[in-house]
């Protein structure tokens, strides 16, 4: 039988024992007799596997006591515009940091609510400028960052070093889970769940419990994160499907790897070993500075659409999936997320090598 | 083997067929060899189905051209503050018309926005005050209402009488696709899928072409209409399990009931089954005025709390899943959604028989 990798950089592959799960739960999840979206999210039920699931994130990602654990609607996307609508305004100022699109988006969006200072946090030789903005951010009231930037590939591992004056804010939406972090350093992260999580359809936010009842008067509720902290998530109807695979994904990583620190092992390995490849030939090139390369996820390209536009398709019918690059940026991407197995690297390495083979320029 | 009905209130019960659907397609839907929600928005396989989806929505509403069709983020409630922060205000003035729990919340969240004229369009004897509210309107750039109350058990099968000057914005939640509707009435519909449509995750707005642009500057671009229809509803990734059961539902529709007349009629003798039932005893009460009698979901009560809470024990245990009423009204509840069949209408109508006999007051 013929195996498939699935490299989509969101919505993403899941772990094959999630799939499982959620397979066996159809029609009948946790003995309800229904599927766990045909539940109300407010049964005894559903409620204490929400909490569970918090509480093993909690565990994962080591969060302290005093921040708030959310599960809002909007997406990763949907906290382009959360954030400097929740944020404590007393400068009504904020310092973006740019490693690439995502960041450079969320700026656009604070721009309609704040002054936005945007600083080049990777350059245009994809390479990081430098690691202390605490200068440039003792006027400001946050520091907003991403951490992985899907669509070039840059991950910065380090938080920057800012004014302790201002906060900091970070997107996670795509690496978050595959290391530890020290959530104290930071006073709100976010992430759609989309990438290294579960389904889409919701965004946890982790949030010093401090900087809960800023939200602008002109705030959806929705997004409101107090009124959203006082109401478990659940102030109204949660995308309960997507929290179920979160939360069976969580299960699942604590089951399977115990923490994150043997998780990040994995995925150290995983990338070394498709960054070695690609260093050793020349056949595919990638732009970005070994110092910032993304461990989830690898842009690369033959250098010819034409090129790149056959090996998606040759890929696919290889049984390699989604390898097309972001539509903002072309060229070829495959996500090396949590789920993504070491096998699956190997086999796409293989597939490349093969390509280049016969296919030469 | 013991059959089960569900009759939560949101989110619902999804037909049988859909259910077995989405079972077979897990970690391979479509021939992709991925689940539906491990696969890219953005590919041909989900772009074309999420066409067909729309397609199929408008096929069943006979929505005209001159309408947009969005499937956003956020849910129903999202929808409280979506609608002020994208509806044209000449006079920043509204009219909502309250008719339960659901049309006061909304109004509540657009006094953020506009200034809002509450008018009891049901009264405290849950009876309808008038339909025509012309006078009311005239100087108003929107009149708004809940054409299904699910916490009462209330729905407006009429649109309202209004002012050629405003709009009409309808939150059809819990009733959409229950019956015909007349699109071209209405200048906003928007409905929260988990009710009798699909997972929750996604709202449907149908608006008028003419309506898109007006977002507030500080609209969330998520939420923004004009932006959400220049880019088929994926600006942000949408919850895309979500979508696909909505569609699915929308396939079983056409297939199953062939337009939204024959499932009317459908609709109407599972309720009136029920109410001739509660008509003829005096065990169980219901308040609403049999004018505005909802299709779509009852509350009802033994008069006794004791004695409520009994009743959703031993329906439990009979397979009568989710009869428990809403938080603030208490009681019990019962939706009879288009998943909903007939054949549980009369299990429950024989258990509550039973459950009366054995439990004398």
């Amino acid at each position: 039988m013929m195996q498939y990798f699935n490299f989509s950089a969101g919505p993403s592959t899941l772990f094959p024992e999630v799939i499982e799960q959620i397979k066996n739960d159809i029609g009948n999840w946790n003995n309800t007799h229904c599927s766990v979206f045909e539940y109300g999210h407010r049964t005894p039920e559903f409620t204490a596997f929400a909490k569970q699931m918090e509480q093993d994130l909690r565990d994962l990602l080591n969060i302290p006591d005093d921040y708030a654990v959310l599960f809002l609607h909007g997406g990763g996307r949907g906290g382009f515009d959360t954030v400097p609508l929740n944020m404590p305004q007393k400068h009504k100022k904020a310092l973006y940091l740019i490693s690439g699109h995502w960041s450079r988006e969320s700026a656009k969006q604070a721009e309609k609510y704040i002054e936005v200072k945007n600083a080049a946090y990777v350059d245009d030789q994809f390479k990081r400028t430098k690691n202390d903005w605490t200068a440039e951010s003792a006027d400001c009231d946050y520091v907003y960052y991403c951490s992985n930037e899907t669509i070039e590939g840059i991950e910065t591992f380090d938080p920057p070093v800012i004014s302790p004056n201002a906060y900091l804010v970070c997107d996670m939406s795509s690496d978050i889970l595959s290391r530890p972090v020290d959530v104290s350093k930071f006073d709100v992260i976010y992430a759609g769940a989309q990438k290294n999580i579960g389904a889409s359809g919701v965004a946890i936010y982790i949030v010093k419990k401090s900087l809960l009842g800023f939200a602008a008067p002109y705030c959806p509720e929705i997004f409101d994160w107090k009124i959203n902290y006082e109401n478990d998530s659940m102030y109204n109807t949660p995308a309960t499907f997507s929290w179920y695979t979160c939360a069976l994904t969580f299960q699942h990583l604590k089951k399977q790897f115990g923490n994150l620190a043997n998780l990040e092992q994995v995925n150290i390995n995983k990338a070394n070993h498709f960054y070695n490849y690609l260093d050793q030939q020349d056949y595919y090139s990638n732009r970005v500075d070994p110092a910032v390369r993304s461990r989830m996820i690898v842009s690369f390209t033959t250098g010819n659409a034409e090129l790149d536009t056959l090996f998606v398709q040759q890929a696919k019918q290889a049984g390699l999936l989604s390898l097309k690059g972001h539509r903002v940026y072309g060229g070829l991407r495959a996500a090396f997320y949590n789920a993504v197995s070491f096998e699956a690297v190997k086999a796409l390495i293989a597939f490349m090598q093969d390509f280049a083979q016969k296919n030469p320029k």
